[in-house]
């Protein structure tokens, strides 16, 4: 069985996974985000064997959040607006991984608003008057860019599951 | 060499993506968001092969997302809050995936809000007075659970990066 092509399905969830899906990954832009450009620097922060840092750094290139420029004779990996605007999806990995996987009190770093020295944490989804939304508070629709088989599963009258 | 522990790794984020760093495991709880809890529904509405779901699935519970239960001769697999917790990020890779990977107007779902039938998205991360925060406002510092490493790069006088 060949393995499924994730950025093929009619799913955001699988289309960025098809990007995001190796733990490498998110650690990478984690370094684009504190100002890492440099494929020694990130080596060398990160630990990671030079094969496999230049296998993601080529697939992040590929699929658009870094841009490879040349810089003083060498190369610098830049965030592009795609990579950037991953900067939410990061930080709320991040505030879960510290929830969930670490003991209370033990963070190894903080965030810090550089404006304001406030903590940068990971907003939760709301409601316009601040009661949270949590999974089962939605409901899925079919969007403008349904197929036959969400339609089908989240359509009118559609048995939900 | 020996491929790198994640979880054994001082960083939220590695620690996170020991356990969702695989891509089936975010449409998998997609799923259990949307109320799925039997082997066969999430089989069928992912088109998932049985053994990579039992792995899956199995994973998920032994990580403490999920949680299997008897339930009518069978097993429901049930979000712990830990797995419901989840849900933030989830939207964000969403709202991420929507935005970069899918054409204008052509979302395959939306996701409601059962109250009021607003959208939900992924709030974006904002100070106080609602000014966005993007990476580059972000200074990291060591936290209290900060190890040698970590202090030498974020402390007081590291040469950042």
């Amino acid at each position: 069985m060949r393995p499924t092509d994730f950025s093929a399905m009619r799913c955001p969830v699988a289309r960025a996974m098809a990007v995001l899906g190796e733990r490498w990954t998110l650690l990478i832009l984690g370094e684009a985000f504190a100002g890492t450009t440099r494929f020694d620097a990130f080596r060398r922060n990160l630990g990671i064997a030079p094969n496999i840092l230049a296998a993601r750094l080529a697939h992040l290139t590929a699929h658009g959040l870094l841009l490879r420029v040349p810089e003083g004779g060498r190369h610098a990996y830049r965030l592009t607006p795609r990579g950037r605007d991953a900067f939410p999806l990061y930080l709320a990995i991040r505030d879960w991984g510290l929830s969930h996987f670490f003991p209370e009190g033990a963070a190894p770093t903080v965030l810090l608003d550089r404006a304001t020295g406030e903590p940068v944490l990971a907003p939760r989804p709301r409601r316009a008057d601040g009661t949270p939304i949590g999974p089962e508070d939605v409901v899925i629709r079919p969007g403008p860019g349904a197929g036959e088989a969400i339609r089908r599963r989240f359509g009118p009258g559609a048995a939900h599951g």
